[in-house]
C-alpha cells in the first residue's frame, strides 16, 4: 500500500487553490469551496417582515393594480419615463441574478414545499413571476392619470421600505459570504429609490399641469446624456439608456460582490501549507526550494503581497469596464436610406416574424452579452495580472525566480537576428528594389530581389511565427473586448450573420427603422396640428424634434390650406428623396387606407 | 514534519500526465519528458558519410556553382519549373524544422566548438547557410542551358543519395524518439527525389529541342492542378502550389512524427500508478473510488482503450487537415480593377517600400501561419476529443462516471423552458403581432407585443447567455479554422489591416497586380511576335495564355502592319476598358520610355 498516494485534504485544498489561480476562474469555485470549508458562524436571522409575508401581501396588490389599469401599456414608447422603465428592467435583471443562487426562489410558497426535489420548477416559475410582480411599477406611469401616479408612488415606496427594512434587520446572512445578501440587493434597492423619487415628481407635475411634457427629472447628468443619446428615440431609448449606465454598473457590482470578498478570504485564510505547495511548484520564490514547511513567513508575506496587488487591480478594472456607450450611428444611417453603410448586403427594412422575435429578445440578449463579455474580460484581466505579477513583479521585488528574464537574456541573439533582418529588408526595399521617381515608384533589380527573398525565407518563417502569435493575441483580445457590442460581428464579413448577436441586432434595426422613423412621426404631428382648430395647444414638437430637425422646417403658418397643401407636397417629395427607406411605408399606407389605428401612417399627398 | 508533503517522483509524473491531458499540449512536453524519463538504449551510430564530411564537400561545390551561373536567377518567375522551385522551398522549410531541435546545427563546424556556449549563434548562422547551400539546385534550372541542367542533375542525385545512404546506415538514433531522425528527414528526401527526376527530364527535353515548353512532368495529378490553379500565374505560382500541397503535408508529417509516437509511448508505459491518479481525479471510472492501488487491470485497459481512440482520431485529422486549397479569386478581381470587391477601402495598386517588404516575406509568413494554424487546430481537436471521450464514450461504455448525463437530466426543465419560450415567441410573432397582407407584413397588437417582451425579459436573458456562449464558440472556431488563410482578416472590417497576416497579404497583392498583369504580358508577347520576321517561332502563347484569354483574341494575322496597328489600338482601348487597373501602368510607361529593360511595359498606342 503506497501511503503517499492517498492525498490529505490539505493537499487537495492546495491543489484546488493552484488550479484556480492558474485558470483564472477561481472566484466562483472558491466562493463555494470556501463556504463549505470555512462555514460562517452567523446564526440564521429572521427579518420582521419576512420575504414570504412581503410577497403574500404585495402579489395580490400587483395583480389588482394590473387589472385596474386598462389604459395603454406602451411603456417602451414612453419618452419622458425612459429612466423609470430602465429602473424596472434593472430590478428584473438584479432579481434574476439573485434568483440563480437563491435557495428559496419563490418566497410566496412555503419553504417546506420548495425544499423538495421540485426546486428547479419553482425557479422556472419565478422567471415569470418576478416580471408580473413588478409590472405595476411600470404600468402606472403609462396611464397618464393622477390616480395611477399616486398608486405607483405608494407601491414604489412600499417596495423600497420593505427591502431596506429587511436588510437593516438582517445585514448578515450565512449564505455564501457574510454580506452577500446585502450586496446582492443593493442594485434592486437603488432602482427602487429611483422609482420612489420619480413617481412623486410625476404626481407633482400632474398637479402643475405639465403632464404632457417629457421634461421630467432625469437621473443622469445632462451632458453625458446629450452626448450618448443625442435625441430621443422612442423604442431604443429605454434599452440603450438602461444598458449604457444601468446594468454594466450592476454587473460590475455583482462581480465585485463575487470577487473581492473571495480574494480577501483567500488572503486571510492563506496558510503555510498552501505556501509550501506554491513553493514546490516553483511559483513563489523561496530560499528553501525543497518545500519543507518551516520558516515560511517571508514566502507567506510574498503571496499576501501579491493578493493585495490583485485586489487593487481588480477594483480599478471595475472602474474601467463600467463605461460602454451605445452607438446610434447605424440607426441614423438607416433612417437616411444608407443600407449598404450598415449592412454588407442590401436588406429590405420590413417587419418579419424573425425580426419581431429578435426585437422582443434584443434587450435580454444585450444584457446577457454584456454579462458574458464582462466575465470574459475579467478572466483575461485576471490571467494577465497573474502572469505579470509572477513574471515581472515578484522576480524584480525578490530577485529570485527570474526564469523569464533568463530566457529573454539567452535569446537575445535570436531577437537581434529577427530585428536586423526586418531592418535590412526595409532598407534594401527602399534603396535597392524601388526606383524612386518624383511621381511614382517602380520595381527594379529584380534578380537581387528574388535572391534576397530566397535567402531570407527561413528567417522570415520565424518572423512569421511571431506575427502569427500576434495575430492570435490581437484577434482574441479584439473579440473579448467587443463581445458586448452587438452591432459588431465577430465573424468575417462574408459570414457575419452566423454570429447570433449580430443577427439579432440586424433584425432589431429592421423593426426600429420601419416603425419609428422620426420623419414619419414629424409628419403625423404636423398633420394633427393642421387638422386642429387654431389656437388650441397641440402636441409639443419636442415629441418629434428629431424628425423636424431632419426636415429643417419652420413653424407651420396658420393661413391658406392650399398653400399648406402644396408646401406639404413639396416637403414630402424632398423628404422621400432624402429618406428613401420611407417610400416602402408610404405605398403600404396608400394601398390600405383602413390600416390599424395605432400604426403611424404618413399623410397622403 | 509532514512527510506526505514531499511528493515522490511518481506523483510528479502522474501530475504532469494529468496536466498534459487536460491542457492538450501534452505532445511536445511528453516527448521531452519521456526522453529524459525513459532513456533509449540505442547506441550512437556513425554513418559512413558523416554529415560533416557531406557538408565539407558539398558547400564548396555549391559556392562554385553559384559563381559559375551568371545567368538570370529569376526563378520565382519560372513557369514550367514551379514544381522544382516548390521542392527546393520544401527542403528549406524541412531543414528549418530539423534545425530547431538539432544539437549540431551547422555540420560544417566541428562538434567540439559547437558544444560550447555559442550554440545559438551557429543556429542563427545556419538559417542563412541552408538557403545558400541549396541555392544551386534552384539556380541551375533558370540558366536554360544544357550544362546547367547537367550540373543540377548531378547535384540533386548527389544530395539525394547521400541523405538516403545516411538514413539507411543509421535508421535509429538516441535523439528524442527512436525513429525521429529518419522521419524528420523524410520530407527532405522526398523533395530531393522530385528534384533528381525533374533535372534529367529537363536535360532530355533540352536535347529534343523543347526547352521552352513548360509541359514538363508535373508531380501533381492534372485534374487537381487544373482545378485549384487553373492557369499559370508566374509569381504566385510557386508559392501557392508549394503551400497548397507541399508543406501542409510536411507539417502534418512533422506533427505525426511528434504526436503519434508519443501517444504510443504513453500507452505502452502507462503504469498502474498513473491510473490510480486518474481514478483519484475521477477521470476514469472505477469500482474502487478511493484510488488505493490494487486490481486496476480494468481501469488500465479503459485508459489504454481511450488512448487507442485518440491515436485513431489524430491520424484521421491529419488526413482532413492536409487539403488547404489556395484562392486566386482576389487576384483575378484586382486584374479587372474591382478593388472594392477585395479591399474595404480604395487602394492604389503601386509598389511601395512596405509592399516590397511584405512581398519578400510573404512566403515565410504563409508557411509560419499554416504551421501555427495546424497546431491550434490540433490542440482544439485534442481537447474536443478528450472531452468527448470522457463525457460520452467512457460513461456509455462503462456505465459509470455519468456526471454529465446526470446534469443534463437534472436540467431538462430548464432546457424545456427555453425551447418553449422561443417557440411561443415565434408563434406569437407570426400569428399575433404581424398583420399578414398578400404583399407586405405590418406590426399590429403593439400593446400585447410590449407586455410579452417585458414578461419574457428574464427568460430571454437566459436564452441570450446560450447565444453568447455560441457566439464565443463559433468565433473561436472560425478564427482557428481560418488562421492559415492570409486572405481573410480575423478582425472586423473597420480594423482589418491591424491583422498582420492580412496586412502582408494586401501588400503582396499590390505587387502581384502591378507587376504581373496577364494582359500586360499578353501585349508584350504580341509585340514581340509582331516585331519578329514571319515564320520564325516566337514565344509560345502558353506563356501568356491567361492574358490572351482575358483579351479573347484569335491568332494574329501576318499581313499589313497598318491593319495590325489599328487592331492593336482597338484591343488596347477594349482592354483598358475591361482592366482599369492597367491604366496606371500605361501612363507610367508613356512618361518614361527609357524604363528598365526587365520591366514589362505595355505597347504604345
Amino acid at each position: 500500500m503506497h501511503h503517499h498516494m492517498v492525498w490529505s485534504q490539505k493537499e487537495w485544498l492546495g491543489l484546488l487553490y493552484l488550479c484556480s489561480f492558474l485558470v483564472g476562474l477561481n472566484e466562483t469555485m472558491c466562493v463555494f469551496f470556501l463556504s463549505s470549508m470555512f462555514p460562517n458562524v452567523i446564526p440564521d436571522c429572521d427579518p420582521t417582515i419576512s420575504p414570504r409575508l412581503y410577497h403574500t401581501c404585495m402579489a395580490p396588490i400587483s395583480v389588482s393594480t394590473c387589472i385596474a389599469t386598462p389604459g395603454p401599456a406602451n411603456f417602451l414608447e414612453e419618452e419622458g419615463n425612459r429612466g423609470l422603465v430602465a429602473a424596472v428592467f434593472g430590478i428584473l435583471f438584479s432579481s434574476l441574478c439573485v434568483l440563480v443562487l437563491d435557495s428559496d426562489p419563490l418566497p410566496l410558497i412555503s419553504d417546506s414545499s420548495q425544499h423538495n426535489r421540485g426546486k428547479e420548477y419553482w425557479k422556472i416559475l419565478a422567471l415569470l413571476y418576478y416580471p408580473a410582480f413588478y409590472y405595476p411599477l411600470v404600468a402606472c406611469a403609462t396611464v397618464r392619470h393622477r390616480a395611477s401616479y399616486l398608486v405607483g408612488c405608494l407601491l414604489s415606496w412600499c417596495h423600497c421600505v420593505v427591502h431596506i427594512w429587511q436588510k437593516v434587520d438582517c445585514p448578515q446572512s450565512p449564505k455564501i459570504y457574510r454580506y452577500y445578501s446585502v450586496l446582492s440587493y443593493v442594485p434592486i434597492i437603488l432602482c427602487l429609490v429611483v422609482l420612489s423619487l420619480w413617481y412623486p415628481a410625476l404626481l407633482i407635475r400632474s398637479f402643475t399641469g405639465q403632464e404632457d411634457s417629457p421634461a421630467l427629472p432625469c437621473p443622469l447628468p445632462a451632458g453625458w446624456r446629450m452626448e450618448s443619446v443625442p435625441s430621443p428615440c422612442e423604442w431604443a431609448g429605454p434599452f440603450l439608456e438602461y444598458h449604457s449606465l444601468g446594468h454594466p454598473l450592476q454587473v460590475a457590482l455583482l462581480l465585485l460582490v463575487a470577487v473581492v470578498p473571495t480574494i480577501q478570504i483567500v488572503r486571510v485564510e492563506m496558510t503555510k501549507d498552501v505556501v509550501v505547495l506554491l513553493v514546490q511548484f516553483g511559483l513563489v520564490p523561496s530560499e528553501n526550494p525543497s518545500g519543507v514547511p518551516g520558516n515560511m513567513e517571508m514566502e507567506l508575506s510574498t503571496v499576501k503581497y501579491y493578493l493585495w496587488s490583485l485586489e487593487g487591480g481588480w477594483l480599478s478594472w471595475v472602474q474601467l469596464a463600467s463605461g460602454l456607450p451605445p452607438r446610434r450611428n447605424n440607426l441614423k444611417a438607416l433612417y437616411q436610406g444608407a443600407v449598404l453603410d450598415v449592412f454588407y448586403k442590401a436588406h429590405i427594412l420590413r417587419p418579419s416574424r424573425q425580426a419581431v422575435v429578435c426585437w422582443m429578445s434584443f434587450a435580454g440578449f444585450q444584457t446577457a452579452f454584456v454579462c458574458l463579455g464582462l466575465l470574459i474580460q475579467q478572466v483575461i484581466f485576471f490571467i494577465c495580472s497573474v502572469a505579470f505579477t509572477f513574471l515581472f513583479v515578484i522576480p524584480l521585488q525578490s530577485g529570485t525566480n527570474t526564469y523569464f528574464f533568463k530566457i529573454l537574456q539567452n535569446m537575445w541573439p535570436f531577437w537581434l537576428t529577427l530585428v536586423v533582418t526586418v531592418i535590412v529588408q526595409n532598407l534594401a526595399a527602399h534603396y535597392q528594389f524601388l526606383e524612386q521617381h518624383p511621381l511614382w515608384k517602380e520595381l527594379t533589380n529584380r534578380r537581387a530581389l528574388y535572391i534576397v527573398s530566397y535567402l531570407f525565407f527561413p528567417i522570415n518563417i520565424l518572423v512569421g511565427v511571431l506575427a502569427g502569435l500576434w495575430r492570435m493575441v490581437i484577434s482574441a483580445l479584439y473579440n473579448a473586448i467587443h463581445f458586448c457590442r452587438l452591432d459588431i460581428s465577430l465573424l468575417n464579413r462574408s459570414v457575419e450573420t452566423f454570429d447570433p448577436g449580430y443577427h439579432a441586432y440586424c433584425h432589431y434595426l429592421k423593426i426600429e427603422v420601419s416603425q419609428s422613423h422620426p420623419v414619419m412621426k414629424a409628419f403625423c404631428l404636423l398633420l394633427l396640428q393642421l387638422s386642429r382648430p387654431e389656437g388650441q395647444p397641440g402636441l409639443r414638437p419636442s415629441n418629434v424634434e428629431e424628425g423636424i430637425q431632419l426636415m429643417q422646417t419652420k413653424k407651420v403658418p396658420s393661413s391658406r390650406a392650399k398653400f399648406r397643401q402644396s408646401r406639404a407636397r413639396w416637403w414630402l417629395a424632398y423628404t422621400l428623396l432624402n429618406n428613401p427607406s420611407l417610400i416602402a411605408c408610404r405605398k403600404t399606407a396608400l394601398s390600405d387606407p383602413t390600416a390599424n389605428g395605432t400604426r403611424l401612417s404618413p399623410p397622403k399627398p
